[in-house]
């Protein structure tokens, strides 16, 4: 099935107390070498055909709109798989 | 800085109440075309240089032991980006 994915991360400007938490944790078991983790989230849209051009474009606009928030995340990437 | 990026998603065959209020919600608003949604984490790993195989290899027993809850996710992706 045809899913079109959706990629949204926490503005690098902001503080992600998730990703610090998971960054400590690491730091206990040993990862040093591990400088920063952020979480964000991976959003699969599936369709049952291929998206056209203009199903991308409804796509963008969902991400924009309504799977992101604009003050606080950036979608980071927008891609079909199959 | 270079990042190994870790894409976890909700096992195929489990529920996943939240994708399924954003599908809703999507289909309330017109987008009657999406099947589907599911919602996952995406995890970014940073570190101060290109990662090399060990590095590599941490990443995918963090993913696998630490990031994700085998019995209900899936470790779908992890690559390196830039």
């Amino acid at each position: 099935m045809p899913k079109i994915i959706v990629e949204i991360m926490p503005k690098a400007d902001l503080l992600d107390p998730q990703g610090k938490a998971v960054l400590n944790a690491l730091h206990r078991q040993g990862y040093g070498k591990i400088q920063n983790v952020r979480i964000g989230k991976r959003i699969e849209i599936h369709l049952n055909d291929a998206p056209s051009a203009e199903d991308l474009e409804g796509a963008r606009e969902i991400a924009d709109s309504f799977l992101s928030n604009g003050v606080i995340e950036d979608v980071v990437n927008i891609h079909v798989e199959d």
